[in-house]
């Protein structure tokens, strides 16, 4: 038996639940999540990261798509306070892509900086976080939003062995990872290299959420919605 | 709540009400309008200036389409007369295009050369009117018309990360941008990328306008027609 | 209200008239017209050529798929005959191809020699042509004929934007540009950027005539045939 | 009126026969013969070259596929003896291709051994074929089968490059050109632009002949078979 | 009659049962299994991999997808202990991906540590591999698991080339390899490339398993599911 | 009339008799014989080898799917029996693969190594070949199986390039050559120029022979099965 750990989405630990035990994303096992754009993806792993860090779960989140200001933005909008885990360094963030904008957030041990276009830097900074937060706790969340704009500033086979490395690293620490990915961003190939590279594939399309594979159960789907409190089955 | 602000466009802000609150473009936020050729791009982000204009919002506006003399004749074709915003530096105008044609115009505080080919040179440039423009209103207005022949110049992935950043600067300074691009200039990926860095996803086939996603409301479209007053819903 | 003029082809005014007002092609905007191969589009611009001179009306003749000679030929199978117009220097011709075969037509002071793989000594011509005919007349045709072998001879993008600088260069020098294209003889991405460079698309596909896109009116289509005197509507 | 030359293919003179005339291959214009492998492309230029030979009309033959050798071994099995008109320089043969099987046929005044992956090799040859020719006679065929080859050894937009010119050539010096090409050999690109060369295109399919276009006449067709006296329709 | 061996998957070897004999995976011919991703594939040549172990047959391992540690849990996850196969040799693994994570395993006789991204390597490896194995047993499997991460890592040809020479060795010194592939995780011309080098072809998609080409049999197909014993038709 | 050799398949022969004399191969004409893989292509040019060694008409045999062992090993299967064949000289091989698993067979003045990523050493030793047969019997047979891993080793335009030579090679010196190829393992184009490279086109799908082309007759086919003794129609 698996274990499991909760997702944060209302609705998805019931719709995951295997034969016997609880459902939820399984622990210490790769996950992508993938659909068009504007569908929610970006939520879905915000909320994942933010319930863990109420339940004491540290995250290493790698953040590519929106700077640190974009990013507190997209985590208020939904009500979910992110400042106090910064300052008690539960939540590591890598940010990857302030530097396009030439703002410049201060750094703390928590709070590294690193650049969309060198994804050496990002993984070795990644590689700092996972060993960061590995002392103090062998469990814990890991999420890259997203997949789409690494492809945009580098080769696109690059950023598939990068994330391959990234998944290895943060599993054999323990962790679990989540990368986000908006479909068709790149072809086909890269599309299915990232889908045998995980355990767990979830597609998102505006209205329904797909479970296309998962450790422990099979097929399976629900509507959803886009409330106040986030991504609701 | 997010706040909007007035399109310019007759019918627009009625479209794009939420259930509570005023209708236009979320401000803030960025929006990608795009459609096949002649079907009425430009004059919708230009109807959009010229609002701006008219409300005291000044507007950074990057002309890859057209020279300074084509994009004032496009204007005056709908009676919006540029010239004093020009004059009392409302109007930030970084022309990259009419060097193609050996045109010189001349050069002012808020009337800047640069060049199609030389998107490093266009970042920097853009990176003056930002900081130019927001020294007196953090509320302003950015358009960028069009994608198009960005990718016509350059290497497509390159003009993505150009995009980005520009996306970034223009939002983090309190502006809300808009992108025009014309369907199918461009490979599938570069669309879907482009698609994942907005906001806002409007698309116009020269009958209908169609609101794909926007911060705050589901789809939702209308027909549409061009008049003597620009695009009326 | 644009101006229009002539066109020489017999039925092609009525076709295009607007509203009010008479038709024809739009004075100073940009035109394409492609199709297949043999379905004409040479003697649309041929035609459109000859109305200009005889009304006295220059024309900056850009010839990439036929030499002097096979031009002469074409234009005297319809019985327009244009050595007079070579010795007034009404016709300015730019034979870009003669140099191909080893043919060397004298050249005079409205009669230039450039090279098919050469796009700058094309676009250099393209400038000494439009300063010759502008000194002396604001208001003039131009012919592109045809973009097709200009992108045999040279990369696609380049020819882009060699396109767009003739363009941009005719139209404020008052001119009136047409550009000729075989349908699907570049990639789709390439015929989309042609069509958001021009104001007015035309399509001939041997049977009928499209207008798919022109300043002032809506689509519109039509018959045609080709007859003694060229394309009849 | 266009004159015509005899083809030699019985039936295919009067299925080109125009309204008013005589039918046949139309003089000093070029054609391109298409189609799938194994459709008697090659049977057709050779009977088109034999008639001519037969007619006292000199011949300039450009031969890619096969060496001399193969060469006339395909016309003895049509019973069509060429070797006198070798002789009398009447059939001026350009052999590019037994260089590849290390064949040495001797050269003469009239037969030029070439190189298929040499096509500036190649041109000059043909420019001394057309030099030696025109001498004696203004109105003469030339053949070259198959452009296929050459795309085989060569840059495909090279090669557009070099039929371009040898069609001129060609026309300059009034001989009547045409080229084989077997369908889907190159991409859809240089098919296209192979067509836009031309002013004649025949395609057999095995089972029909196809006018798709010639000068003078519209859209014609006809059944054939390879008989022991060649196609005939 | 080509002996076989067995499967070690329930309802395997009755599935290719031949008219007369024993059915299984024929011995000393290759084999690839294929399918999207998420199907069983790693499942079914662990399955077989444990078969032979039991068996005393040796196996050459070579892990691509997983390192050691997470190869040897999705053993365990179906009871497969491999521990004292690797203490007593005759599990032979190349472990080609630890690497990536910096995770160091420890090296042994038959432990051998290889590097994803240098294909010569990996093949020298195997050659050795070959050579301890087949001093002592001239029967034995091998697998590689799985093509997937080497087309992620290196050219797509190279690896045709290094596939077939692994293929080519195992075979040479009497072993039975086993590949696995992720369908469409490379182009299609890859894909019938693999499918040309060996002479059995197993599809697995989640619900049936087909068997496409086998030495001795013709195509046959059987459902089956993952159970807690692995795969069972 | 052209002479016909047996091909050894049984109904073959009656196949593609034509109107009046025997069926078979046709003589000094080149084959191309190609299908999806396990159909049976091996099966059918080594059958017409055996055939052909039987007669007394040497081969030249250029291996590059399996080395000689292998070979070897596929003809056995179905009791034709090479080795004598070898030592008296009648079948000349260029293995070009065993050298890739390591494996050196003894050569001898008929059976030479050459390598499969070595064109040039390939071509070279094809000509020693042919002369070496030459020299004794101007009735021969050739095959080469495959171009697929030639492709795989190489630029496929240069394969193109060296199975011409091939061609004309044999033809030349009055050999009858065939080249297998497996279906959909190169571009559409490669298959294109392949076909137009060839005399006779055969196709197996694993159900059906089908003659597309052949010297001297229409389009035919046939069911066929393979059996004891090789192909069977």
């Amino acid at each position: 038996m698996i274990p499991r750990i909760e997702s944060g989405i209302p609705g998805f630990d019931e719709l995951t639940r295997p034969n016997n035990g609880t459902g939820g994303i399984p622990e210490n096992t790769a996950t992508l999540i993938y659909g068009p754009s504007k569908t929610g993806k970006s939520i879905f792993t915000n909320q994942f990261t933010y319930k863990g860090l109420k339940n004491d779960e540290p995250c290493l989140y790698i953040t590519t798509d929106n700077g640190y200001k974009q990013f507190k933005t997209n985590m208020d909008e939904f009500n979910w306070p992110i400042e106090k885990y910064l300052d008690n360094n539960t939540l590591y963030l890598i940010d990857t892509i302030s530097d396009v904008s030439e703002g410049k957030p201060k750094q703390s041990e928590s709070f590294i900086q690193s650049y969309i276009n060198n994804p050496t830097d990002i993984m070795v900074k990644v590689g700092s976080g996972v060993n960061y937060i590995y002392k103090n706790n062998h469990r814990f969340r890991s999420v890259l939003d997203s997949a789409t704009t690494l492809l945009a500033y580098n080769e696109n086979m690059l950023i598939i062995r990068v994330l391959k490395a990234y998944l290895m690293r943060v599993n054999e620490a323990g962790g679990t990872p989540i990368i986000a990915y908006t479909e068709e961003s790149a072809d086909s190939i890269v599309e299915t290299m990232l889908k045998s590279m995980v355990d767990n594939i979830i597609r998102v399309d505006g209205e329904n959420l797909y479970i296309e594979a998962m450790k422990g159960i099979g097929k399976r789907s629900s509507p959803y919605q886009i409330k106040d409190n986030g991504i609701v089955l």
